[in-house]
């Protein structure tokens, strides 16, 4: 069975729990509390040099990391997992912007807003960018969504999923989703997936480590 | 025949324009200078709605933007995708490092102090941010390159133009690799793979657009 290092309120390890549920796959789960330094002991630095969760181990002693690319890995073969070339193009397209431009932001947001104890003093001066660049993503989003369902593939996919994780946490660090009406519905469709799970609770297949 | 919109000395455009090159794979190149706001006209917004370069027109009026998917759009099939399960993920893992740690500091660094008149002084804020990240992102490389010759799949693939993009211009703006021997020998092993351009250059399958 495969092992999960997860934190349970990390937007990016929640993308991996989510799929997994909706693919049915039992794994072993453990959680890592990254504000407590736990991904930065020497146990786990070896299994991920760059201390960071999510990280799958996918067999014993091999570990895959970077949340997206563990989402290709678990949804492979499956209908989450485009495999047409330009499907698949248009689904890493949106993955990597994920990544490079919503994560970043969005995902920084919530973590000091929402996760660490006065945050938001702490990061006033980044606040900033991170709310301009963030609504800059969700404009691109919202852009894409008026004229498609999904983000590729004319399906639900892993594309989806890694763009949810912190688009449906956005409201708790102060971005505002009233002017973006197309996000708001494909925000209702994700949710409405079968095998969907909200992110505050343990996956029924989960069994959950010592 | 394909559309490239790239720029020179984006090193995100070259990652694309290296693995044409290498793949013996004709296109159309049209030069974008986003420092000229090239990338945020109506008629660019209407190809890459995020108004960046690289972008591939893979059909008429269909487009795939953001670097490392062009690259898997591009390579598909060929020995530079690794298209076994967990190859794929360590290749993506990779990849996706390279957008979230690596690109966002060394890329910053280089466009801001080597493209941008002035940019040292406009940036000085940030650059120690830039600085030390970038390092903390070069140590994991470091660390991975001292018991492999590439990122994944045992081979050079697309992981490994992806981090060379940034990590071969990283000297021009201020990092020192000195102690960085693997990551040293890495780089020479890249260029000295079958078909390498350097970034500087014009391919020569190039057939530059009007």
């Amino acid at each position: 069975m495969q092992t999960l290092y997860s934190m349970q309120r990390s937007g990016n390890s929640y993308k991996v729990r989510l799929a997994l549920a909706q693919l049915g796959v039992p794994y072993r789960l453990v959680e890592v509390d990254i504000l407590k330094g736990e991904s930065h002991t020497p146990e786990f630095l070896q299994m991920n040099p760059n201390g960071q969760v999510p990280l799958l181990e996918v067999a014993p002693g091999r570990h895959i990391a970077e949340s997206n690319a563990i989402l290709w890995y678990v949804a492979g073969g499956t209908p989450l997992a485009p495999e047409n070339r330009i499907d698949r193009a248009e689904a890493l397209q949106w993955m990597f912007f994920e990544q490079h431009s919503l994560e970043p932001n969005l995902g920084a947001a919530y973590f000091w807003l929402v996760l660490v104890k006065g945050g938001r003093e702490l990061q006033r001066h980044a606040f900033e960018e991170w709310m301009e660049e963030g609504y800059r993503s969700l404009r691109v989003m919202e852009n894409h969504l008026k004229r498609n369902d999904y983000f590729a593939a004319g399906r639900y996919t892993i594309a989806d999923i890694a763009l949810y994780a912190y688009t449906h946490l956005a409201h708790l660090s102060d971005y505002d989703l009233g002017t973006f009406p197309a996000i708001r519905d494909w925000l209702d469709r994700v949710a409405a997936q079968p095998g969907h799970v909200p992110m505050d609770l343990q996956p029924t297949v989960l069994e959950v480590a010592q």
